[in-house]
């Protein structure tokens, strides 16, 4: 497998833009992701009981497990928007399916922005309509679905798969309202790739647990999120099996994009300056040690603390005690990088000056043996700092 | 009911006081809650797996269901210290034992602090010796029991039952790893009610659910806490039995002391600048209620709206939204102050000017109304504030 430069337009048959309609003051904020053929096609929601309009319209549309063509707007989320919210939606999909001249029911829509506000839809149909896939500017999409992200989130890799390239991308927007089960997270994954819509969804499901899942910035979920996954089939490769070398192959590929993809999102989280990865071993199962993990990097008692630059494993102690599984008091063992800080729960003492080199770093890795099983899991947050409130605090509705 | 000025020792045969033993710098950190006769007695614990030596103490401590004394530190929370710790959480009961002159299994100890280090035993055996109950300074333990508190935490009450003047006193230390189950809070009550330990024990378990376990500062749950009641008997009542209206009057009391408290742990989080309380009503059963009221008041997004003193109900919706609850999101009504926001969860025109002055208050509450049941839930929260992230990421280990 190879990470290469590129786009959500690299897989063979894809096309993306983007464009400034006018839902933003000056930033791009409406984009479309277009197949020259129907894609197979794969999705996740929000688990949020509040779902904003485009997740019901995307859903129905996803039925047929077919996707031509994503629109997606940023600058307002069309949540808490009613009946109205609901026939701007249908609209939107609408009139990109009359633009691209494709079905309405193999386009997927999203939004992401305020909450509480309508779109306007005078200027999502004169944006629709000047979207222009023969001048595309496929880096333009990775801008236009942001919202107060600081940079755009891309990861492009190849594959030889059954005698074909395989290339396989993927795009994400974060930032805020990052929390498991689908925060105010967009990310849409392009492969040019044969594979049935069902193994897609399997793949997805299976892996959103493990990565997308696994981040979280601030603890609330948020009413928009979705991942969408398309593949075209254009590579031309025989059709990818479950159980096979080539399936093994396309996991690979998968789990990389969508963990890229989880981290930078985590790493941009609202005003951070440090990427937190939890990695927790020795658990019963999986999905103790995920827990244990996500709850570790979501405690702002460690976020603050690895703001500040401090080994307090105090706090993540407390946090591996409160996670809710039937974690061992006295067998926990504890790494910062790869300064050991607890052996059977009893402090150790460490190198303080390559522990604030460890610290001073953009990547804290924080390493806890469980000491009572063999499972792992993973989990990625960011710092809580002075911005965050910043951000956060000086936003007005 | 009457609200008095006192302290804990207010309670007839009831005796405090504090002291600087040398764990913190300058202030207070060592006290005394001293009864005259043996208190029937009831308590709860952290729920985190992860507990400090005195909760193992405490806990062993109260099986004959009586106390006559509680020694509580500030400063170091003998918490992760292993069997160091133990002996010493065993010996600092001892000491006040023998000091006291009263059965060491009537003698309650809770610390509190940084986690990991060890009780230094020469600084708190000079300390216990030094604690004299004639000339007891009973407002000197509101002080020692703190930690980064900016204020003590104290209510007394009084009513006639059974025909006697009964007094219930509470005081508590709560700021950082406040979040329900326990959090690094310790909150102690006394009254010279004569009722038997098992009914004191069904009342707090009751109560704790919907006042102290109902708050959050920073969703963190300590290795500390514990509520401790005690009640001597000395006001001479005939025994208070369930189901009477000695009974009914009592629980009103305990109510009170308890809610404050918890509001006042709550508005005095590290940093905090606003008390938000959030009212669920319409809900199917109480606990959804209660969910629903702490996933407001724990949002950090609704925090940090709060502090900016924004009414942000697009981040309200999206915690109900995610609490976890079977809320219908479309029959949503809510309320900041008496100004509504949703109704049905539409957006309602209000009076901006009013919204001002109302979010510029010190208590914001935010009403929710689900209209899918009957039933109600409080939850108590703070603001999340540039002071927060100092306060936690400036504390060094």
């Amino acid at each position: 497998m190879q990470i290469i430069d590129g786009t959500i337009a690299s897989p063979k048959g894809f096309q993306a833009t983007g464009l400034h309609a006018g839902l933003k003051k000056i930033k791009k904020d409406l984009g479309v992701i277009y197949s020259e053929v129907p894609a197979n096609a794969a999705a996740v929601y929000t688990t949020n009981q509040v779902k904003a309009a485009p997740i019901f319209v995307t859903k129905t549309a996803l039925k047929n497990q077919t996707l031509q063509a994503i629109v997606v707007n940023s600058g307002v989320a069309n949540a808490c928007t009613g009946k109205i919210g609901m026939e701007n939606a249908k609209k939107m999909q609408a009139l990109a399916a009359a633009h691209l001249a494709v079905d309405q029911e193999n386009v997927a829509i999203a939004s992401t922005g305020v909450i509480g506000k309508q779109l306007p839809m005078s200027v999502i149909e004169t944006g629709i309509n000047e979207l222009d896939l023969q001048k595309a500017e496929p880096s333009a999409f990775h801008e236009a679905i942001l919202t107060t992200d600081t940079n755009t989130k891309e990861i492009v890799v190849t594959e030889k798969i059954n005698g074909q390239l395989v290339t396989m991308a993927g795009v994400a927007k974060g930032s805020g309202m990052i929390h498991p089960n689908m925060a105010t997270m967009l990310a849409f994954i392009t492969t040019d790739a044969c594979i049935s819509a069902q193994l897609l969804q399997t793949l997805l499901a299976q892996k959103t647990e493990t990565t997308f899942n696994q981040i979280t910035v601030d603890g609330d979920t948020s009413t928009n999120d979705m991942v969408l996954v398309l593949a075209n089939g254009l590579a031309k490769n025989s059709v990818i099996e479950e159980n096979s070398a080539a399936y093994e192959k396309f996991v690979a590929m998968f789990q990389l994009v969508s963990e890229t993809l989880a981290k930078m999102i985590a790493k941009d989280g609202e005003g951070a300056t440090k990427l937190i990865e939890a990695q927790v071993t020795g658990a019963r199962d999986a999905l103790e040690a995920r827990l244990v993990a996500k709850k570790i990097v979501g405690s702002s008692l460690v976020k603050t603390a690895i703001f500040g630059e401090d080994p307090n494993w105090g706090r993540i102690i407390c946090a591996v005690g409160y996670a809710g599984s039937q974690t061992d008091p006295e067998k926990i063992d504890m790494w910062i990088g790869n300064q050991q800080l607890l052996k059977q729960s009893q402090p150790q003492l460490f190198n303080k000056k390559i522990m604030k080199e460890t610290l001073e770093k953009e990547t804290i890795i924080i390493k806890v043996e469980l000491n009572i099983g063999t499972e792992s899991g993973k989990a990625w947050g960011c710092d809580l700092t002075y911005k965050y409130i910043e951000v956060n605090a000086l936003y007005h509705t």
